[in-house]
């Protein structure tokens, strides 16, 4: 089981009675979510995931590694949350500083000061970019692709900035479609059923991973067995609907506030995959917990005093990863002049461990539950599985809370009076 | 006025009358405040701020600009937050990628593979160090110091690694005072009556962001003016008492979550001192409003339907940056092929503040207040006086919820359980 959920933290406030009242209502959507997506969507793509796109992917991203010293990814929100937590988290938050090519995100909003950044960053490289929307309309990728698409048209003709555009987008339909029809760009097909929170498996995360060196059939691999072990249908046995049923028993507790906890910055763009993922699937109609990123201990020196003394809205949900890599140890020193000695021999990610047992025990005591999600160690199998696990506990938990997963109609509030300010 | 709080998007939500109830608090423990204040802590710092440490911190700055390749600042909470957002709002946040020195903040926390990497990126560099804490016993940043220490004195022997070693910390006393006199490292004074997360305007923020190229002198210049400016005892002339009463009142309302807003992804490390300062000043005793940082439009696409459908518990404060430099305009295209050509001509910044009155409007309607602070523009002397401008509210705003907004006794609950486990 590459997700183990630990309950340590959570049997002080939810008992097994009250689980046993939730269950049948999880087991319910359970049921009508698989119905739902037997046939199409991301709840069986990693077992059927094609091998000939797999390679087609693999190849485009040998290509690119080889020829680009800049990969610029053009998507917003689930179009380039996924890939970029992954490559935070799997490579380093540290990547662009000693790896090639290297990868920036445009097109994730719209600060000018961001964007002449990043073409300033292209001056004299080789530039290859994957535009990344189902309709080519969203406004900050459109816009971002229109500056790049001409940069690369004027830096190397049409034909060639042709060959080093990549397009992921929807099959059959949309203005994107289009533009990559018309001038021949590679394109990869983000599926039609797939929504843009839950798109991390497809293309849409995967060629940029595979461009950062990732081994992604080892992703897909995770996922996989995720898909099988959470087909379970026990309920006391499935991670994703016991997850999916202690949220909506803190909520309905009102815990309002969910804080997703790592030990490492490298997490928060993973971090920042799960807000989207959960705060779009769950926060309408008035429902839904709201998801905050955390990174311990750092925030513990920040936020902590207000977890520790009011946070009676708020429970924690925190990754456990058990085998670290790349550990550090504390040497010994003959003058013990900073009283550290105590410590020297001990590993960092020991003592990362022990601050991690502190605040569980420190908040659970100020009546702050803690969600021990246990992972055996962060590589590629296992971040496949915990994506995979993630989207289906959360497809879970809103249908639990009795809304729709996978709409989004209050995104587009803003944009009809953006539009409309701007004339359109 | 540097920070103009315009009451647009509020005035649906909090009547003149409110205000008028609420005044004679906000006066009375501004009054409080000021007298406790007067003769010490970071109330009058920038007023008084000592011109031979400003020439101190510049030649050392200076110094090491012009010798090292990277600089290390170790520290962690408000020993870092301050100068890490100054260097990526005002310089950028890909500073490390195109500038020199590289700066990387270590002993923020106690992953191993994070600090592996900061050390992997020192070598064959020439490098220099500033360790910043109070007593030198935080854990973090003590066991970094040792690893950096340690680091520097192999590879130039002790005499020079001590030449390489700047240390901010209390005048008088501490552990870490008892190694920088012993080893004859350079100093700074952390002043003894500033608090860690007011620290940003002493040596402990100014001396890492010297050395990143900004111009401190402006930086307290700013401050100065807005230490003059706030201490305006008309209340509906003092905008840091309006916006201390306003959050005291939508916290009255039961809007627990604020979420401050930016319009840049570089604006990210300001909200999170920001988190810091909020957070660690209110949050004791059951109370306070749990604040949260959004990059919009970025987040837009990930917590906007969570905001625009179930926003009750929330309000925003929105930094409206007036005058946008480096600016980007979109260029006409002679085929319309992706429909931009509505917007040829027009800058970023305009499509930026389309999104922006789009995103007010909307989340307005839905509910959801909008504080707007209005800043002329992003450069050091705003800068300054933004950053006072929020201790100084910060300060108000606990004194009326009725706690002590320089303590943070929360914060013990995990260490001495972590001491414990680590067998201290």
């Amino acid at each position: 089981m590459a997700v183990s959920l630990n309950r340590r933290g959570i049997c002080d406030f939810v008992s097994d009675e009250e689980l046993t009242k939730i269950e049948p209502q999880v087991s319910l959507v359970t049921k009508q979510l698989e119905k739902q997506l037997e046939n199409t969507g991301w709840h069986n793509l990693p077992r059927d995931f094609d091998k000939d796109e797999m390679k087609e992917i693999l190849e485009a991203a040998a290509e690119v590694r080889t020829k680009a010293d800049v990969f610029v990814v053009i998507g917003v929100g689930g179009s380039y949350l996924g890939a970029k937590a992954a490559i935070e988290w799997l490579r380093s938050s540290f990547y662009n500083e000693k790896e090639t090519p290297k990868i920036y995100f445009a097109g994730t909003g719209c600060s000018p000061s961001y964007l002449n950044e990043i073409v300033n960053l292209c001056k004299d490289k080789e530039v290859y970019i994957n535009v990344i929307s189902k309709s080519g309309t969203t406004l900050e990728p459109a816009i971002a692709f229109r500056v790049f698409k001409k940069l690369l048209e004027q830096r190397y003709g049409t034909e060639e900035a042709a060959k080093r555009i990549f397009v992921t987008t929807d099959k059959a339909k949309g203005l994107l479609l289009k533009m990559a029809k018309e001038s021949h760009y590679r394109r990869f097909v983000v599926p039609e059923a797939v929504g843009g929170r839950y798109s991390v498996l497809t293309p849409v995360g995967l060629f940029p991973m595979a461009v950062a060196g990732i081994d992604i059939e080892k992703i897909i691999d995770g996922a996989k067995e995720a898909f099988f072990h959470l087909s379970k249908e026990n309920f006391w046995e499935n991670e994703s609907m016991l997850y999916a049923a202690y949220r909506n028993c803190f909520n309905r507790k009102g815990k309002r506030i969910e804080l997703l906890i790592g030990f490492d910055p490298d997490f928060r763009f993973f971090a920042e995959w799960f807000r989207q993922l959960f705060a779009e699937s769950e926060g309408k109609d008035g429902k839904g917990v709201f998801p905050v990123a955390q990174i311990y201990s750092t925030d513990l020196h920040s936020i902590g005093q207000f977890v520790q003394e009011s946070g009676s809205l708020m429970f924690e949900t925190v990754l456990d990863v058990k085998d670290i890599q790349n550990d550090m140890f504390l040497a010994e020193e003959k003058e013990d002049i900073d009283s550290l000695n105590f410590l020297a021999g001990k590993s960092l990610s020991f003592i990362n461990r022990k601050i991690f047992e502190g605040a569980v025990q420190a908040h659970i005591e100020a009546g702050v539950p803690n969600i021990i999600l246990e992972i055996p160690r962060l590589c590629e199998h296992e971040y496949g599985y915990l994506t995979y696990f993630f989207e289906k506990a959360c497809a879970l938990s809103a249908l639990t809370l009795g809304v729709n997963p996978f709409d989004q109609p209050g995104v587009e509030a803003y944009k009809s009076k953006m539009f409309n300010l701007l004339g359109k």
